[in-house]
């Protein structure tokens, strides 16, 4: 399609110059003789590169997170070749290689640019936010019945992340329908999900709407019963760095989570209209004032009219109730840092969030809006959208992948019928190497798990599968072979009949080479490929993600 | 509308907002070479005086509230000799004059001081509160019945505020039984309020317990039933600026809130160690970020696990509930700005706080944790403790003068019984000129009413007595005529047959020259003074503010 050239040029050129000129500082500061200086142009550069792949472990203010702080007193100690190498090769500590991805130059810049003053970006106040609303259909041109004959509920959006895209693909037959321009590097998609305690008003549009999260704060409203070249049908920027997004459960309301600055927003779903903000700066469970105070995971709570919102650096949890935002009754629930992302128990009424810098599951009960529990895991576990299924012993589990190791965590997670198991470790399963997704459908007797994060590329590009109930791998499969390849990310079918994985190849992606495997979900077997994909990451399946079903 | 349209609309508008928001970033202006400068002990003493005297209207950070903006670019422009002109006599706009309290040399410094860049105050964390609690009395020395034979519930709670000082009057012999050390220029006192959701467990030793805010931050415990030495039994610092305190209806908690840093911390009652801190910075009511966003007014709600914790700036009420402070329930609850006093409505379920920069009295619901209504007074309201009666017409009413213009405002507070009356104004009186509080007891047919802030010498040494009956004024009281004299605030004794007034001297505040004025309730004749004090501003009668009498 046209749409596709066009889209990326654009794209990327408006990164480049917005990015930078948001998040600039320069020009302030008083420089020692000595000290290392970068021209305008090449700061601004430097800049935007460590917002697209620094900033999320080491923040924008760079005080470290899950990654180390960065400030320039501790980076003028390494000194430029050091921190050259450490940027180009990565650390035993966890930190990735970048020099497939940035020529020698760019890590020369970046390395520079770290022992420079860190630029503060601005503030964005509500009536910015509102001066960027685009919307692209009325609401009065919505259609009122899907205007294709195509099987919507079987949709996968797919993120395309550097591409700044969302593709829309058909699950019957694996077509690309829509290429939908986002922001830049979206984490999540969300639509509206069944809510017992604040029911759809029309059930039948349960998944209709999907709203995304671009990484440079750009939320873009989605309709799947539109034509294809009008899905995009609205959006807004509300924030410079961000992550999630959500929806309530009467679809009213979405909320967008911002890195920086430092807040949530709560819109209108219908219009995308800025209604409040919220500041997620705030004091952490140790006591201490965290300025970059970001939102990381945002879910719609399926027992009550709120939604959880996860403070990364503070350790807690936001309760935040919709159901009446000019009287914002927030539970301010403490837990253990650093908050990443989540998934809720088979019931809908427990959230269970990675804190993977405490290596621990936290466990939120949205029912008494209270901490649950604390179970104590293995290194920098990230359950991502996560895995819950029965066990033959212990009864109903939830389970998580971990960063930091090769291991599958499974813990009971049925505290009225099964309490001896509730919250406690059932059983364990190593792996070839640490990873990023876990995910299983309860028609299939299969959990899948990557190795994503694992630096042999062998092992990066091959997953386990996993028998729920001899609880044995029963397979390993290597996706892929080429050189940057790796496998990444799994979602089930509607009737969980399939299993989707992605080959991601990050030094390629802004070339439409990745692909999708499509695996029979009983057998096991490849079945069929969507190809002419950029770099596909995270897939979200309409009917599951809309139900719960996985 | 075309899709591609679209897309680049989205995209300039994107690039627009950011490179504005970008400029506004480019804070570091370089110095010029004829820029205002000061030596360091000059400008520590300037930054001591700009605390004492500005920060409370101007803030900290100089970007202005109840105040103007004092940031340089601003001071630059009026330039030394004006400021110094401003400081020295005031201004129109409602700027008092300095030039009683503070010398030509030092009215020079602060102009200089204010046209140079704001220095920003630490934080405080919770390892650093910690580390400055003192316990001048082991709980286990408390003792277990009052250690004196004196009548402490009517003892009368002095401010001694820029001597840094509490002095404890007895109010049946009008003795000095105790001066105690507390933090500089104390706000208020606050003690056990009787509360029917959370009962003392002790009913006997409501009001036995006092805890005091320091403009610096520091928090002090008193002890009536100790002897005098002994009074004093702890202290902790919890911020370098700050106002209010309240205690919960158990005395389980107090909670204190800071100016700067913008938090609250909740600290044991009984050890004072400080348990949780709160940020306080928020996004105001109008979508803009507050980075000084100051914690006013503070008070336990008499029907509910909570309190009330006004945010200044932000023109928000957050009800926070004290039940469970691992999972802190707040709501905030948006009004109008800038929040400052309040007092509850007779049957302590409506919280009726002063909105001084929008003309409002703002009311909340502390049982249904919503606003109920926002009344438009006139300028500047300033209730301080404030005044509820029955009056013929109207039934129960409050009542609030200004700092604005010299009116008494009267509206009904009754929704249940008087629902036509309820939160629209039933009448006004004029005064002779503006003032700071007013006071009544449910056992006196009159209201007393101050004119403190009026320029004029006469007026601000006079206060006005009104009839609740007729609404008259029936007497204007003269209470003082030397200059510098003035008379401020009201605190009628336990059983309501004496008002108490004070004579203030902000320029001989560091000498006991200050006195209480002791008249009858009834004739309205001056009966008794109570003399050697240091410029005594508030008074807190035990019983009356234990039992939420007046």
């Amino acid at each position: 399609m046209s749409l596709k050239t066009g889209l990326r040029k654009s794209q990327s050129t408006i990164l480049a110059t917005a990015l930078a000129a948001a998040l600039t500082g320069f020009g302030g500061a008083a420089v020692a003789q000595d000290a290392p200086t970068l021209t305008k142009e090449q700061f601004d550069r430097a800049n935007l590169l460590y917002f697209q792949q620094c900033a999320g472990c080491h923040g924008i203010l760079r005080k470290g997170a899950t990654g180390k702080n960065l400030e320039p007193e501790n980076m003028l100690k390494l000194g430029q070749q050091r921190l050259e190498r450490i940027i180009a090769l990565g650390t035993e500590g966890g930190m990735n290689n970048f020099d497939m991805m940035y020529s020698k130059e760019d890590i020369a810049l970046l390395a520079t640019y770290l022992q420079m003053d860190v630029p503060v970006p601005p503030e964005r106040n509500i009536a910015q936010m509102r001066e960027s609303v685009n919307r692209y259909v009325e609401l009065s041109d919505y259609p009122t019945k899907p205007l294709h004959g195509r099987n919507w509920q079987n949709f996968f959006l797919v993120i395309e992340r550097d591409h700044g895209s969302v593709s829309v693909v058909d699950g019957d037959t694996k077509e690309l329908v829509a290429r939908i321009p986002t922001g830049y590097a979206v984490h999540v998609l969300k639509s509206t999900e069944n809510n017992k305690a604040v029911p759809h008003a029309n059930p039948e549009e349960l998944g209709r709407f999907w709203y995304t999260m671009g990484r440079d704060g750009k939320m873009t409203k989605i309709d799947l019963w539109q034509v294809p070249e009008k899905m995009l049908v609205a959006d807004v920027q509300i924030a410079y760095d961000a992550r999630d997004v959500a929806v309530s459960g009467d679809g009213k309301y979405v909320i967008g989570g911002g890195y920086w600055p430092p807040h949530f927003v709560i819109l209108d779903g219908k219009t995308m209209e800025p209604l409040k903000v919220v500041s997620s700066r705030g004091i952490n469970v140790d006591g201490e004032y965290v300025n970059e105070s970001r939102v990381a995971a945002i879910y719609d709570t399926p027992h009550a009219p709120s939604w959880v919102v996860n403070m990364k650096e503070l350790g807690q949890t936001w309760q935040v109730d919709y159901s009446d935002i000019d009287n914002l009754r927030i539970e301010m629930i403490d837990n253990a840092k650093y908050l990443h992302d989540g998934f809720f128990d088979p019931t809908g009424r427990y959230f269970q969030i990675a804190s993977n810098a405490s290596n621990i599951m936290s466990i939120m009960d949205t029912k008494t809006r209270k901490l649950e529990a604390l179970i104590e895991v293995d290194a920098l576990p990230h359950p991502g959208p996560g895995a819950n299924w029965v066990d033959p012993k212990c009864g109903p589990v939830g389970a998580t992948p971990h960063l930091g190791v090769g291991k599958m965590t499974v813990w009971g997670n049925d505290p009225i019928n099964h309490p001896d198991h509730a919250w406690k470790i059932c059983y364990e399963v190593d792996t070839d190497g640490p990873g990023l997704f876990i995910r299983q459908h309860e028609n299939s007797r299969y959990v899948w798990i990557d190795q994503t994060i694992h630096p042999d590329q062998e092992v990066q590009q091959s997953f386990k599968i996993i028998d729920k109930e001899t609880r044995e791998v029963v397979k390993t499969v290597r996706l892929a072979e080429r050189t940057g390849d790796v496998a990444v990310h799994f979602e089930f079918n509607q009737d969980g009949s399939e299993v989707w994985v992605s080959i991601w190849n990050r030094g390629d992606s802004l070339q439409p080479n990745g692909e999708l495997v499509v695996f029979d979900a009983n057998t096991l077997e490849e079945k069929a490929r969507v190809k002419d994909l950029y770099a596909p990451t995270g897939k979200f399946n309409v009917y599951n993600r809309t139900n719960h079903k996985t």
